[in-house]
């Protein structure tokens, strides 16, 4: 039988993560007076020991033992050469993707759920107050803590909230308590809800509330924590591709291109870092981080300081950006929704070293059907925007009648989003045009700000 | 770092499935007029190579190559130990479970989808057609039409159609048709609306139609498919216990106990029959079917011939049976609710060989959760109720201070089910107590068919 997965022993399971920190040049974050801010400014947010991982220059940062162990309900995951979607192709490429969607909240987002309480619970802090927007990052906060008896509060976007219910179900069934946002329990919510009683809410909103509750708590055993955009998150997300590297030299293959979505930036950087590497010392490889037309953070909005919340709770952090006021339409993919891009990522992008796309939601859902059809598993949203440049990747190579090697990251199922199928297959998923025009106001809001240099890694 | 998953490589994966038949004495199928029904009759309805495996009496059966490709896809599938379980419980007891919701529709069902439409293809057949109720079978079937190019319609009760949009969303990204039962689109479904235009559906309908779609094509190219009961969905299923067994030595383990949910049987025959094989050769095992109190097939009703559907369209089966009409309380775990057994199932309870448990809704959730908890994943309703044994066996185990084995199944994940859970957590969910009365009453309906032999298989 012709080998279509393949798996590390628990044994080859990667003991470091990668931290690209070590090889490129990066802008500091910058506090409200334009100077670099002082890791003591993030402690009544984040633990100390997780600030030193936000700073650390190390290339290789040790697992913890404990955060293995919990890793090991569902990692090494998967490596799946996808030869039913090739055939439907037609092409010659190789396509191989990494499966995330077997952990069990269904995406990568517990990657960096575990390690962050693990390190929140080290340094004996008792309970995690976060936002979400679709649900994923809640869920996989939720279960991390049940691993680690930690208590956990979510703070949901009220609209999807009430549209999704079973999300906060998911996030019950492993003792996480989720309520809406805004919510009356914190002066940021009341504030809300008193100016405008039937906000839908926003992850700005839903961001200042789990703040404010996490810094407000007299007994100090409370913190804040983050699904994307930091570097300890990007860092911990390395063992997808540090797996993937191992994996595909079992098999003696090496990519020739390799994909992931992009929102914050998390499992784009979370596949494809380790090969930024490489890449970096002089290897030849395309990198595509894909995100939505209509949230174009790469591909159309330039590299500068912004907040990375609405309400400008967070330092300026080099990035690119639409503004954080910039209001994304309502694309199906929730985690792809969001104004700016992970500062490493936004570092590659504006050096050269991977380049963006963009495709449409529409073409996303065309791809993941396709996806559903051949290999049998329906992705996620948010996938399906990786999905649709494989297509185009693979379809290239065809004509070109080149034996490429694409590697794609299957970040996550899309079993609790059915319902954005359900628009897909009834006609009324639509795709969102953005003018230039619009861009350029929304982007007026980080005018005043510093602007970063454009520094060179290689 | 201790083994958690035990996996099996896919040239490990068994090339042949286990046909109890050869094993156990069995009462025959009787047609309308009593005498036992020859393979012909079934012809309309079941392509002839699966209604051959139906009756066969050898002991292992090839599984072809074209199967195992897809099987390829998910399996095999991983033995999990449960040591997070374990501890929560305090038993030395050592638990494992074979994790069969990681198939891409989330359950074991797949296991028989596809060999099912494998061989109606190789058949000539088109199109299949089958009934749904929860929509986990449906959701299989349209999986492995997708993997075979074949044309599947689904006829799901329309009281979960309405409840489960997601159910026919999902269908339909692997090409299925799903429509609500009753439908305008056969004389049963017609019929019925025309007499209760309000009517929420049932399985009996929805068999009636999907019989009634498959036999009334004109190109006789259409054939209906069946998830549970039969005994060639038994053989296909015993993949999952043939495995477990080769993983359990692979750590020289052997079960002392071995449990599963059962509702038409299949999941748990699936795991059992291979170490009943074992059994009736003499070797010491407690084998558990578990089923909801609300619909106690096994605990509660008596060994009979009845009929596997309400219309009365299938042959009359030596079963254990509640009466063909009976109504089951509207437990969450719609996969157990069904009146009858699988004669296979029945026959190994009838000569004690299998010893058969009910547990309450509430106490299948409640295990449910822990096992979120403990292990990670949220198991599907169905699944709560092996759980349920399993934590009685452990704390058994913990009393009487023994190291015994414990090996279950893992049907499926929630993540579909999540609306249950929901109930779970609001409180809402109850239980429910059939007296013996209703139950005597429901019984009333086969007292004039034949009654069944009590054979000895050893």
């Amino acid at each position: 039988m012709k080998t279509k997965k393949v798996f590390l022993t628990e044994d080859e399971m990667p003991r470091q993560w990668y931290n690209v920190l070590a090889d490129i040049k990066m802008n500091p974050p910058l506090g409200p007076d334009g100077n670099p801010i002082s890791p003591d400014m993030l402690a009544p947010v984040f633990p100390m020991n997780l600030i030193e991982q936000e700073v650390s220059t190390e290339r290789w940062i040790d697992i913890p033992q404990e955060v293995l162990e919990v890793y090991n309900i569902w990692r090494p995951s998967p490596l799946v050469r996808a030869y039913n979607l090739e055939r439907a192709l037609g092409t010659p490429a190789r396509i191989y993707f990494k499966n995330e969607s077997v952990s069990p909240p269904g995406s990568h987002k517990p990657n960096t759920a575990v390690p962050q309480v693990y390190y929140n619970k080290v340094f004996g802090i008792k309970k995690m107050t976060t936002e979400t927007g679709a649900g994923q990052w809640g869920s996989a906060l939720s279960f991390a803590c049940a691993q680690f008896g930690m208590e956990c509060k979510v703070y949901m976007v009220r609209i999807s909230f009430d549209q999704k219910p079973y999300r906060k179900s998911m996030m019950q069934a492993w003792g996480g308590t989720c309520v809406a946002s805004p919510s009356t329990e914190t002066k940021a919510g009341r504030d809300i809800l008193e100016k405008f009683p039937d906000t839908p809410g926003s992850l700005g909103i839903a961001i200042s509330e789990a703040i404010e509750a996490a810094i407000s708590d007299e007994t100090g055993k409370t913190r804040y924590s983050l699904g994307s955009v930091l570097n300890h998150v990007m860092l911990h997300q390395t063992i997808i591709g540090l797996e993937a590297k191992k994996q595909l030299a079992k098999i003696n293959e090496y990519p020739d291109v390799i994909i992931g979505c992009a929102g914050g930036g998390s499992n784009f950087a979370g596949l494809t870092f380790p090969f930024v590497l490489d890449k970096i010392n002089g290897r030849n490889i395309d990198i595509y981080p894909v995100e939505p037309e209509a949230c174009p953070t790469l591909t159309r909005a330039p590299f500068v300081y912004d907040h990375g919340d609405t309400a400008r709770y967070t330092p300026l952090l080099a990035m690119h950006s639409l503004g954080h006021a910039f209001m994304p339409p309502p694309v199906h993919a929730g985690g792809l929704r969001y104004h700016g891009m992970a500062p490493t990522v936004s570092q590659l992008a504006s050096e050269g070293i991977i380049t963006p796309k963009a495709v449409t939601q529409v073409d996303a859902f065309k791809a993941g059907i396709l996806m559903a059809r051949s290999e049998g598993i329906i992705p996620a949203p948010e996938t399906n925007h990786a999905l649709a440049c494989v297509v185009q990747e693979a379809l290239k190579a065809k004509e070109e009648g080149k034996e490429k090697v694409i590697l794609f990251n299957f970040s996550g199922h899309g079993l609790i989003d059915l319902g954005s199928y359900d628009k897909y297959f009834s006609g009324s998923l639509q795709n969102y045009e953005l003018s230039d025009s619009d861009l350029l106001e929304s982007e007026k809001i980080f005018e005043s700000f510093p602007k970063p240099q454009l520094l060179k890694s290689r």
